[in-house]
C-alpha cells in the first residue's frame, strides 16, 4: 500500500503507529511519501519506507490531521506551514482520512478565529496582501504576514505566508473564497481543502467517531 | 501616469522612447513599474522614476511584447522567464498594450509551436510536469523543463519552468487550458495571457497596425 503521511502534532501519531505496525510484522510492503521533512525524519527514524511523488505519483490513502473541519468535512490546513505538500500529497491519494480532536470542529471553516494560511510569493507580497484582504469572498478578515521572530516565515517553497483571521464570522462560502484566492496572480496555495477529505475520525471525551463523509466527492 | 514597463527586445525599445519623452521634457509626472530586473536596471539608465506594486497598486498602462497573439488578442507570454512578474503588473493596469512584429500573429495560441511556460514549485516537479502533459485540455503537448546549460532554469521566483510545445496543433480552448493548469497544486502561474490586451500594435511589412480588442474584456 502506497501512503501519504501528514504533518502535525496528531499525524505523528498515526506514523509512530504505522512504524510500530511494521516492526512489529503486523503490516508489510508499505511505501510512504511524507509532507514535510519534519515528518521524513520521523518516518526514516521508525524504518518506514519513504518516496516522493516524483517516484510514487499515485496514493491508496493519505493520513493526516487538520486545523478545523466543517460539517461537509471540507477543512483548513497549513498552520504549520506544510500546506502545499500537505495539499498535492492528498490529492494524490485515492482516500483522505482525517484525524483530529473535537475541538477542531467548527460549524463554518474560519470559526475557530485562528489562522487560515495563504502561500504567496515573496515578489509583492505587500500588494497581494492587500488584494487578498480585499476579496470580498472573505469580507471582514484580518490579514498578516506570518513572521518567525523578527523575519518573515518562509516556507519550503521559499514562499512567504499570509495569516486570513475571520474575527467576526466564518467564511460564508469557502468554495468561492478558495477559487478567488487562487485566481489571483502570485498566490501559490491556501489551506482551504475542499472536496478531499473521505472520512475523518475525531477524538472526544467520550471516545472516538467516525465520521463518514456526508456527500460523495465532486 | 502610472506606466508598467515589459521585459524584452520588443518592450525595451519602448522604454528606450518612454526615457527620451522624458529627458525630451515631451512626458513629465510619469512613474513606473518594472516587470524583471532587466527592465528596471535599464530604466534606471534612463532616468525613468520607478516604484513597485506594493507602492503603487493601480496602473493607468502597461506596455509589453508578446511571444503570441491570436485574433481574440488573447496572448502566450514569459518565454523571458519573467511570466508572473509581467502578469502581475498587467493585471493591475487599467490598459494594456501590446507590441509585437507581424510574425507573433497566430490563428490559435501554441502555434507557432515554440514554448508556453509553466512557472511551477521545484518541489515534485517531475509529478507536476507529467501531470500537465497528461491534462486532456493541452492534450498532445510535449512538457520539458527549461535548463540553464546543464541546471534547471529558475525563476526570480526560485520556481522552475516547464514549457509545453505543441507541435501537432494549437491549443484547442485556451481559457479551458488557463484554467486547468493553474488548479494544479505546486502551479505557480502560466504563459497563457486570456482577457488581458485592450491593443495590439503590429509592426509589418507595410508599417504599423493597430488593432483594438474584437470583444470587451470580461
Amino acid at each position: 500500500m502506497k501512503v501519504g503521511l501528514g504533518t502535525g502534532s496528531t499525524a505523528a501519531f498515526a506514523v509512530e503507529r504505522l512504524g510500530n505496525l511494521l516492526k512489529e510484522g503486523k503490516l508489510a510492503d508499505i511505501v510512504a511519501v511524507p509532507t514535510s521533512v519534519r515528518t521524513f525524519e520521523q518516518a526514516t527514524e521508525l524504518g518506514i519506507p519513504l518516496a516522493t511523488l516524483d517516484e510514487v505519483p499515485h496514493l491508496d490513502v493519505a493520513i493526516d490531521g487538520a486545523d478545523e473541519v466543517d460539517p461537509n468535512l471540507d477543512v483548513v490546513k497549513g498552520r504549520g506551514g506544510a500546506l502545499l505538500r500537505e495539499k498535492m500529497v492528498e490529492m494524490a491519494s485515492d482516500k483522505f482520512v482525517c484525524i483530529v480532536d473535537d475541538t477542531k470542529m467548527v460549524s463554518g471553516l474560519g470559526g475557530s478565529k485562528l489562522a487560515m494560511p495563504v502561500e504567496i510569493t515573496q515578489f509583492c507580497w505587500k500588494y497581494n496582501l492587500e488584494r487578498l484582504a480585499a476579496l470580498p469572498e472573505v469580507q471582514g478578515c484580518e490579514a498578516v504576514r506570518r513572521m518567525d521572530g523578527d523575519k518573515p516565515y518562509v516556507t519550503d517553497n521559499g514562499n512567504y505566508i499570509v495569516d486570513l483571521y475571520f474575527k467576526n464570522e466564518p467564511i460564508k462560502d469557502a468554495n468561492a473564497a478558495a477559487a478567488a484566492i487562487l485566481a489571483l496572480e502570485g498566490i501559490v496555495d491556501h489551506g482551504l481543502f475542499m472536496n478531499m477529505v473521505d472520512v475523518c475520525i475525531v477524538a472526544g471525551g467520550n471516545g472516538v467517531e467516525v465520521i463518514p463523509r456526508p456527500s460523495p466527492k465532486k
